[in-house]
């Protein structure tokens, strides 16, 4: 088993539930598509927000433009690095986890054209995973909830141990990382990637 | 050969020519230590400057407070990391190098309370590197220039390959990494690695 593998870097990103949304921008609003993303359905969306948090000391600090990641979820949670969070002054409080974990992760407010919203939770650092489909996974001889270890070359070259593995059958093969590690590793946007032998 | 060895992170700094620093903040002016580095001689100084650059549709992009290392070197430098040359709006322009090996690389405006001046070069993204002496590097059975692999443990564990050695009588062993990586591999200021065999 030694199979390349797309490898794409999330930049800070939103996803907003359908009842933010419409605070946000207004009743009966809809996302409007900027363009597609890798995994099916999902599309960077044209709205920006800004998010504002406060730091351990009580000072407000915010990401002005937040690009919004559609469609709408049951859930708003935003997705940044952790050089995000000691920028807005959390630091190790934002924790690392899964899209859709965000059970005690700080809350933050979030401002659109219309209108804002207060959420107690979901802000995390999105913890590097592989998606796959149910058929790449067999085929790959792994299974939901391993961990992969995935080389990089190049000047920057690296191993990613503990990346996370998730099955579904609309997911596309591909690494996620966020800007972190693909600055780390020297890879812009995306590159590629080989899945190490166990 | 399986050997621990401490990763520090390095945040973003300056070191400056004693001319620069004459410029910046007076005539015959000398830098106060705020507090020892690893590599012995080596200081954080209480000073800190401000940097300016254009960025590539000739906006002025900065850093407000840049912590100046000490003492001053023979030339000016700028060692940020990846996420910081894409805030300066150079991202990739910016290149990978080991601190000294500034040709070619972009300049920048410096500015201190006293005075300012414009360098024609010397900003960087550090290059990941092991420091050591001759006398560990025997040990460890690596030579000056040679590339090794660094593992790092955790839930952000990973392998830095291509750490690039350099070796001096007054080098204490240690990895040195940006804060991108450190982000990565889920280190602040410090770490532990194992060296890995080749």
């Amino acid at each position: 088993m030694a199979n390349e593998v797309l490898i794409e870097v999330s930049a800070r990103h939103i996803h907003l539930s359908c009842d933010v949304l419409q605070k946000l921008f207004g009743e009966g609003y809809e996302l409007e598509k900027l363009k597609d993303l890798s995994q099916p359905g999902q599309f960077a969306a044209k709205e920006i927000v800004k998010i504002e948090v406060k730091d351990d000391k009580g000072m407000l600090k915010s990401f002005d433009s937040i690009r919004v990641t559609g469609p709408c979820r049951e859930y708003a949670q935003v997705e940044i690095s952790r050089t995000d969070a000691f920028f807005l002054g959390l630091g190790y409080d934002v924790p690392l986890r899964l899209s859709g974990n965000i059970e005690g992760s700080p809350g933050f407010r979030v401002i659109g054209p219309a209108g804002e919203a207060v959420l107690n939770e979901g802000l995390i650092v999105a913890k590097r995973h592989l998606h796959t489909s149910p058929k790449d996974a067999e085929i790959l001889g792994i299974d939901s909830g391993d961990k992969i270890s995935v080389e990089i070359g190049g000047e920057r070259g690296l191993v990613f141990n503990n990346v996370e593995v998730r099955v579904n059958e609309d997911f596309k093969l591909a690494v996620h990382i966020d800007t972190d590690e693909g600055n780390a590793a020297g890879i812009v946007n995306e590159g590629v990637g080989i899945i190490l032998e166990k």
